[in-house]
């Protein structure tokens, strides 16, 4: 489990794939519908704040301890299974990046968001029914129901344990995002399986159920930071653009990525009856096997092959590639605005992480 | 839903059975058992209140709405499904035992604490694959898993909302207040159809699984209110105390108890092979019958009849309600050291409701 050892470090961690900063990246460059380039001084996100993860690290593995020892195994299970960091990484590169100096203080808030999105994939897992997650089990097949669901709101419980210490309006926004992902996630199941869904929907579902956590963390960066509320709108826009980018991508990779790399089968979205991006697309281009896979109750492995392949052929992963750009320069927009630094451009280095990232 | 009327006077609303407030009660007196007596200043506990819990039910359902209606529609459910309130009151008559007048804010506590019990029943039901609760077709059975899970993560948000702005100690209060809650279920789980458990484990169980939120809202008021350290002890010793009366109660409750007082069928626990105190003591006196029916997987209708009449007619009920009576004592010694009022009144007078009740 390494990312339990707390002594090593972070920057060591396959956070994303890391790269050369110096000249433009290859897969990107080549990418014909590219249409962000990288920054120049591209840098690696994770190494700008390496000592701050690494604290966030020993925080969660602190966080989870229990009397019982149930609740740390499952918890540890997927914290320490290989989590991408990348919400705590947000969080952190906005307060660095507005000159905050408080480290324990951003490192609690990062923890908080970490372990709210942990809780959320345990209850997800449950709901979904899912098998795998990370490369292994998932915590609902190894552990059974009762007690990842107990996990899961003892994960939670520990978030606002953290969240909880700081002012009103802290508190305000981070029970906000949570609030967010609940309504997001009955949002998304009233579009289970459901043709009508729309891109809009799709929009809406993933500002509350993925992007909340990412607008809030940079929001709290920013905001503990002392940035003035315009820049902490700013750091809220990248965070909020940033997260859908981030979900369209993982969208998309559910049709075209690969298992090893992903952890977990692809053609989840289309087993679950989940209106992804690929999907909505496919079905809005009367791509008949994906209107057929997605909307039958039980669709069989070859019929989701077949729906898979459809989505790959057609426009739909293109055209959702387009749409992560848009909001990939929305992000970069953002980004510009706030004061020069390694750390914004760490944020500005992040977008381009985010959008062309294989798991 | 009579408990959604907010402007209906919380004083009607049947929280226990009310009654005549100067001899001593009936069916208490007839108890062959009894070695509590009612206080001679007897008063409706709730009526001292009365005020305060209608401002909770206002602030439960205001707390409640949502964009997606379906999260307020499972909320209500089950909050306006008739609860006793009895953890709110508790909450409350502490506040004012210790002279506090800053309404809002233990009405926000109060309200708080009701949502984590509240969101813990949804878990619960979810859990034990509950087909009723509150009288009606538990929200698990009506609404499915899927929504049932969020809606009782919906109300922990909801309750961290109230509780994360008061100070640190309030916040960490809660926060293990709700960590216990979740270790208690794991023990319990951990004790599932097993006959090794005992009495010990069973003091255990209960008091993280039920006493925490009791404690918590006892010791919050009195806390809140400026008490002493001594005395903000002193109240923890009254709700963790009652808190653990009130749970032998319910357990006795599910083998002599009434279908249509109880809102649910008796031998619920037998069912679902869940540790109760009237079951770990037929274990103790090897009632065969209840043996066979707590360790079986899925024991019969009639097998859980047999069990419930062995239990009402043996000593495990008996020896459960004396034990309910000797927490009740202790309640009762924690209530004498407050300072006299009509709210440390109502204190004590609540602990013979809990004990001498039907539902």
């Amino acid at each position: 489990m390494p990312f339990c050892d707390v002594s090593r470090d972070p920057t060591e961690i396959p956070l994303f794939q890391h790269r050369q900063t110096s000249a433009p990246l290859p897969s990107f460059a080549r990418d014909p519908a590219k249409d962000l380039e990288p920054p120049a001084d591209w840098i690696d996100p994770s190494a700008c704040v390496a000592a701050e993860l690494a604290l966030v690290e020993q925080t969660l593995v602190r966080s989870i301890r229990s009397v019982e020892p149930a609740l740390t195994e499952i918890a540890s299970h997927l914290i320490c299974g290989g989590g991408k960091r990348v919400r705590p990484m947000v969080t952190l590169l906005a307060y660095k990046a507005f000159g905050g100096a408080k480290t324990q203080d951003i490192v609690d808030i990062a923890t908080a968001i970490e372990l709210i999105h942990t809780a959320t994939l345990l209850h997800d897992d449950i709901i979904d029914g899912a098998e795998t997650r990370r490369g292994k089990e998932s915590a609902y097949k190894k552990f059974g129901l009762k007690n990842t669901l107990v996990a899961g709101d003892f994960l939670f419980i520990k978030a606002f344990e953290f969240a909880g210490k700081f002012d009103d309006t802290i508190v305000q926004w981070t029970a906000d995002a949570c609030t967010q992902l609940t309504e997001g996630e009955v949002l998304q199941g009233s579009f289970n399986r459901n043709a009508a869904v729309t891109v809009a929907d799709y929009i809406e579902i993933v500002r509350r159920k993925t992007a909340s956590l990412f607008e809030t963390g940079a929001k709290i960066g920013a905001y503990l930071a002392g940035g003035s509320s315009a820049l902490v709108e700013t750091a809220r826009d990248y965070g909020l653009n940033l997260g859908i980018a981030f979900q369209i991508v993982d969208d998309i990779l559910d049709v075209v990525g690969h298992k090893e790399l992903l952890g977990k089968p692809t053609g989840i979205d289309l087993r679950d009856g989940n209106p992804s991006l690929p999907i909505i697309l496919a079905l809005k281009g009367r791509e008949k096997a994906v209107a057929e896979a997605f909307q039958s109750g039980h669709p069989t492995d070859e019929k989701i092959r077949e729906a898979l392949e459809a989505m790959g052929r057609g426009a739909a992963i293109q055209q959702a590639k387009k749409l992560s750009r848009t909001y990939a320069e929305q992000t970069l927009a953002a980004a510009v605005q706030l004061p020069p630094s390694v750390y914004s451009n760490g944020l500005r280095s992040l977008i381009e992480l985010i959008i062309d990232r294989d798991f």
